[in-house]
């Protein structure tokens, strides 16, 4: 999964960025729930504090829960993406409803949190969810393929759906394939987070660190010194 | 905190309701941004498995953020109630517009943020947040009862509150005093918690497990064997 | 009915609890429109008026449109309880999603109204109407029951629910033989209230009258001197 | 107050249109609460029965409540009008955002959700109560219009009105004064009922009666035959 | 298409109101896209310039995209009324939703946006799109109808509709004939705009000039000084 | 105003980004109102028609009303910015809550609705309008960034705002000036569009030309054949 990660974010960047992955040190080997979202808060935040501590310039979270993406970018100087966030920014620009094509059908309720979070909903046509679970994504790809197709245009013909956000990032290399059969955009996350990091350096972004993202008060930590 | 905790959610429990109140074995010392919250995953869900081996009927997670709500409830076979989710319940049934009283107003997004998730955005007049920090509380009771009782006539007076519930596990013994002095019904989250679960308990309710709480597919966890 | 609804009240009740059932000295047998519910205005308010001076505790208004519920709250010191409202609030705690399973398509647009009224629009998967009227409830349980089982297991699969509300009083004993069948929280929302009333209680709680449920200006009543 | 209102309704009426103005025959002399309206039932639905069955073109409930006007609907073979709603949707059209000026602060829950229930939220820019209860719109009308013209004004500059709705029946041959202060559109509640009663008889429009005002069942009625 | 809008614009007028129906100079035959909507800006805005000058009471934009609508309203000093804005709030009163029945699929984000805008999405049940275009209507008005009368059975049985719009300026004499198929209220969106113009020049209306609707700021213009 | 926005969309693009800034035509000097928006339909569509034809990646149209910007769409086979639409999404990234800080107050109708139909209403703090005219703006900048300024500062305080949007295209090189004035992000539309832009041709994205942005039917147009 993290190999596929890094080749996606490779694909489509700049020629002078670049990208560093990075799988966590502890936790589930997948997250399709939000139990093994919670599980990864350490590992997650571990990473965000040595992106800044080693000079990034920029982090994302790829797993398209955007598992700790508040929390991460409260503790960072520098900014944080989440994959689900950008691949759902980008949509809302190509087209007037999109669609997001996903894994197993336990996700709903946290995806539409996750829409409704990003304040998206009126945009978004519906959350498709499929058979396939995210450890299916890796064992055979072309089924894997043809299942996300037929979600897709079930989700163009019967919901309005105009693009397709494909809701993994284990979905490597299925974006454009998918978009030649179904005739309308295609966008894996991770590739969404890069531009979105690419774009905001170069313009010279930060979050805000006002409110939402304010660094939290230094505390003490019980059996957790490593985050004080 | 744990002690206050504790008190309040005995003081108004029925004869026959046993209260047990533990600490997160690790984490920070309070909770006042997404990133402390993030931290306390493994702390909080430790405690829900013990929960539930050990027979208990019900589990409350009592921190006004509700964290690791929707996680707990996942793998959890008996209820989990978040004291913010049931104080808000209450201060629906109670009046039409109900105010959050709460400490710094670094939590306003993560509390927006609950209120839209629980859907309750039409019957919260405001969040009103104020100079207290969680430990503060602690500190100089008074202080804080009269900071909390100005921010509560405030919320009544310019935003059109009728009820208002104290948006912090910590702020013990201090509805009634305040309650009286408003002259609306002021809300103690730990105790509507006990409510529901006591409420609950009597109808023979679970939460619903197919779907948003469904248990988690059972998978190999990285440096993390006793979640597994 | 109201024999169904008094088995109901009493059955999940605490010991010390006392309840007295009454029916409305006039207006139409059973209550299918807004029409019907606005004629048992008079029936409603002179009970409420009745049993703030007998000294009762709490009031329920065991009707699913919650008729005149904020009428009965304006004039009561003491609370009162719709069953529509107290099921939809329990429901919202027990799952993400809940639809109510009810009479006659003819009610949808005053259930609809009535979700909104409680902010609850956003956790509602769907207001499921059957064949049933409410007199067929008492005629023959058995198909009723089996109706009313169709209709949940619909709205669970096509809609996404995940917890039922029974959307009417007079649906008696049949909670916990649906819930056996459907595999999620199936909500009595008589029983609902009532736990409402007890926890409410246990906590000294009493409605806000600052506001939507202020007493009224006592004022000159033509030909209904006994609500002066 | 009666007579009032049947010097508005007949002030902008079209020559061809006759007005009858009555009063009901029990229930309280000013309605400013939920309870006030809920004892009209039984007035204002023998009137629509009534003007049903003497062969009126239209009936239109004048208080700003739109007291049991769903209910009027349900039993009338003719269209019935409620003067809120008629001037929500006038003002909906002569600007962005219209205010409703209005009686005591007591009545914003009930006028809340009523504009909810016309689905007209996001045009309300506010509800602009005042000092000015029904009875005193009588008393003194000289002072009654400059409060609600100060009202108005306020509504204009802080909550951005662009139109003006007066909020209550009796507020007789104030719009066109108050107008002319304000420089923006003020609404008489009860001139856009009948404008809207003239010219949906013009176009040969009656209500939809195969759902929300559908008929109700004949039932029997307990000490109320003369509703059956 | 001109002489069918005449037609219907003067079929339910009253007898002293005076109509005169003109087509824009310059544009594309028919309206179907955002694009030939733009187009026709000159050829609206020159109209509505003429008609301030031709001392007309009243101007109606005849067409469902209400296309200019707001430009049209802020340079014109005589109320200036959309047909398809007219429609649903005619809809809106006649009963608890409706549905727009119009012509091509591709229309259907416009007339979201438009219902959103006039903020009536809570009373929309769905727009019904036909494999009708705007000449079709023309073309065979039997098949026409028959489309229309069946798009709108569908609306009725599977989106809850109880009114019914035709969505579209052209289509003639079809409201009352599918009225009597569908047993429900069909309305002609020009009927509904001619009936609106003539009551708010009864009550003395005018649209509120103070901030959206405000006149513009004279200024140059290249190349079209007519509209300085 | 062109040489400004030239300035600005070339000052943060890539090396290998060649940006050509054009002046519609014809039509009024500055947009302001929606009437003006109307008026460079033409000069605007033109300009779509030329990018297309003379094998330009990308276009954007550079007014904060994002003028005829889905028009544009429908009959373009390269992607069409907005200036407004693409500054409210990176502003969604940067914080919890943006505000628009603009020119004269007679806009804000016009944004509030542009924020609504990107679906980014609850995002969006507040709509700051100011006393500086379009033409202001390049009289006495200095004067025009205090004023800015003061109305960021005021929407930080009091709307809550953590991100401000300049809403014009001409408020040129005033970004990072009142960012550092600010301590929050301060975007200027054009350069946002700009990267936009970049970022999807990258990724090799188009919009999606199955519903609200197909090409529309070719059909005769009256005295405008260069858009047929």
């Amino acid at each position: 999964m993290t190999k596929a990660i890094d080749k996606m974010a490779k694909k489509y960047k700049r020629n002078d960025t670049e990208i560093n992955t990075v799988c966590s040190h502890k936790g589930p080997r997948t997250i399709e729930s939000s139990y093994e979202g919670s599980l990864v808060a350490e590992g997650v935040l571990k990473y965000v504090i040595t992106g800044n501590k080693e000079d990034y310039d920029a982090i994302i979270i790829a797993c398209y829960s955007d598992v700790h993406l508040q929390s991460a970018r409260e503790i960072s100087n520098i900014p944080v993406y989440g994959i689900a966030e950008s691949s759902m920014h980008f949509a809302s620009i190509l087209g007037y409803k999109f669609s997001i094509v996903t894994v197993l059908e336990r996700s709903r309720p946290l995806f539409e949190k996750l829409v409704i979070s990003y304040g998206l909903q009126d945009r978004c046509a519906s959350i498709s969810t499929t058979s396939v679970s995210v450890d299916d994504l890796e064992k055979d790809p072309s089924i894997t393929r043809s299942i996300l197709t037929e979600a897709g245009k079930k989700a163009i013909k019967e919901d309005g759906a105009e693009v397709i956000c494909l809701g993994c990032a284990g979905m490597c290399e299925l974006d454009k394939p998918i978009e030649k059969e179904l005739g309308v955009p295609v966008l894996d996350s991770v590739v969404c987070a890069v531009k979105f990091a690419e774009a905001f350096y170069d313009y010279g972004l930060n979050m805000s660190k006002i409110k939402a993202y304010k660094m939290p008060i230094p505390k003490e930590m019980k059996n957790m010194t490593e985050f004080e």
